[in-house]
């Protein structure tokens, strides 16, 4: 089968790694020559925001799906009309990528999100008291987009553009669940991982799994993915953001239609990984077990301030010698402050061990430039 | 990193997709266009047993590998002498590849092997008792090039060229062992597998880990794989191909000097796979861990009988259904009887359960032509 990428970027490298024990054949569109999936893959120099682009790319596959989801949803949706099948279709795609979209389809569908006003333009009001968060309606990615108004005088700050302005949870624990559809209207829900930020880039640093949760809560998230499988109709991997606040309660904070940063700990952690799921997903195939084997976490490689060049990865062959460590790298030759490099997952027998190897591994490597 | 392999099959479609994880950039040689290999990597299409194309396909390579034995030696041995890195060195490829050294080989080290006689020509006089096993000295593959004499009717078949005449080994079982060494001299071994042969096809149907081996037999095969890795010289990864008597005593079958069909299940049964395991032996890395998870087990997806042509893998859905049940495909388009298409991995608690589910799997698929 003809499986076309929108994006070249290690998500689509991942994938198709995963997708290699099966006989198909991958094409990705992304603007750098250099993507990652550029020399794994049919690979077409391009860009997945124009729609002649898009439409050109994607007619003579056979499905069509994302590893970014800031692309040209029109053409995808012209694509679909032209019979092509596209993976999710553009319709959630369109939802999700704005900002005020999503807000509303939450809404719609009963799904908890934190209260919000939409402001399309600057001269309306922002009537959500201090301290709230404005997100942009449209491009927002790892955390760009994105900030907290706290003071009277942060107001200076606030973007004069559409956004949605939501109140501020008082977080106890971010989570994350991977949850998948597919066409034949299967879905299946992968374990739940717990994420720990680091405050100044805003990436993950560390995701954990398994998370022990109350019955209540985790009553909570499964009804949340519940709901949101039901009402996506569409096949697709998503992966659902999750605020537990001090209070015990679920918040969605938001969703990604596609293979997310905070599911890579699966490659080795669960019975099979979120890029087995997609495949799946995209073939339409019965879907995976999401079992996890015992505890498992993922630091990402993420390039270090004052670094910008050719990459040198230090103290990786000391990390080689451990355990049950699992290192990733994206094929990318360009490190800067804060890209995503790679990642390196890790397992272990309790949380105890296996917090303990992802400090220890995080104080043994840098990303720096030659 | 420039890694040159010579062969552009399975094997090497699965290291490179193993080392997918890694920014290495992989250069394959085989004649046939549509080889595995092809679209994953730099591929040339050439013989890789003629000189002159192995010189100029390693000549720009920071190392060249083999994925299959049947290589031209001596253009391994030329590019050495430029200063080219290959693994495994040239002179055990030549050792490997020829049984009569192989068997030579095993004396020199005090390796257990069958006894043997080697017979240069057709006048030479077979002193072996009957039943013996008759092995050409080059050219074996897959159980081709190996017959059992037994009856003196049968001595008619006698192959009338340089071979091995091996004494008949009354086997209890058939296991196998993948050992591997670093440049740096670092050892690792995996735990022992079981091979069930499929008495027609002589390709394993299961290959089974962990296997369980009085202290004796363990010792035996600790010994032996010692030995072996001491005398090998060279950096590599390696199967050793083992009898277990009757009588209780472990023999060298032969070796492969390479990744094998029975190292298969390592890919979701152990901490690390034989691919990750030859990446790092590749690059002189240190050595991964090789603990087995639980029991695992393989089973050839091999072409059936009467079916040439387009391939239809039979029953992939309903499999694709089972838990901890990994589908690996070659990426090959037409099958032939008895050609290796894929391979299946399954995970379970107990020996009883694995052997349950493999024979489950085996009786679910048939790898058949349009």
């Amino acid at each position: 089968m003809k499986i076309g990428i929108l994006g070249g970027g290690q998500l689509g490298r991942m994938l198709i790694q995963s997708a290699l024990k099966y006989d198909d054949e991958f094409y990705t569109l992304d603007p750098a020559s250099d993507a990652p999936c550029n020399n794994i893959s049919h690979f077409t120099q391009g860009n997945f925001n124009d729609f002649e682009t898009v439409l050109n790319f994607g007619k003579d596959k056979d499905v069509v799906t994302i590893e970014i989801e800031h692309v040209n949803a029109d053409a995808l949706a012209e694509l679909e009309k032209q019979g092509i099948k596209v993976v999710p279709n553009a319709a959630i795609i369109k939802t999700i990528q704005q900002k005020i979209l999503q807000k509303e389809f939450y809404k719609t569908y009963d799904i908890p999100s934190p209260e919000f006003q939409v402001v399309w333009n600057s001269d309306e009001k922002i009537m959500m008291p201090l301290p709230f968060v404005q997100k942009m309606n449209t491009g927002g990615y790892d955390g760009k987009g994105v900030q907290v108004i706290r003071t009277e005088e942060d107001y200076q700050d606030v973007w004069k553009e559409a956004s949605v302005i939501e109140s501020l949870v008082d977080i106890d624990k971010e989570l994350s669940v991977i949850v998948a559809r597919n066409e034949s209207g299967e879905t299946k829900t992968f374990p739940v991982t717990e994420m720990v930020a680091d405050p100044k880039l805003n990436l993950l640093d560390f995701n954990i799994c398994p998370v022990f949760l109350s019955e209540d809560i985790q009553k909570q998230i499964d009804s949340i993915t519940e709901k949101f499988l039901n009402a996506v109709n569409s096949p697709g991997l998503f992966a659902i953001e999750l605020f537990l606040d001090k209070e015990g309660k679920i918040w969605v904070n938001e969703t990604a239609p596609r293979l997310h940063n905070s599911g890579h700990q699966s490659q080795e952690g669960n019975a099979n990984s979120q890029f087995e799921q997609m495949y799946r997903v995209v073939k339409n195939l019965p879907l995976a077990d999401t079992d996890a084997f015992g505890y498992s976490g993922m630091l990402n490689l993420v390039g270090a301030e004052g670094h910008a060049g050719k990459v040198i990865y230090e103290g990786m062959d000391d990390v080689l010698k451990l355990p049950k460590t699992y290192i990733h790298l994206y094929g990318k030759t360009e490190t800067k402050p804060g890209r995503k490099m790679g990642h390196i997952n890790v397992l272990a027998d309790t949380r105890e061990e296996l917090m303990e190897k992802l400090v220890k591994v995080k104080s043994m490597v840098r990303v720096i430039a030659e």
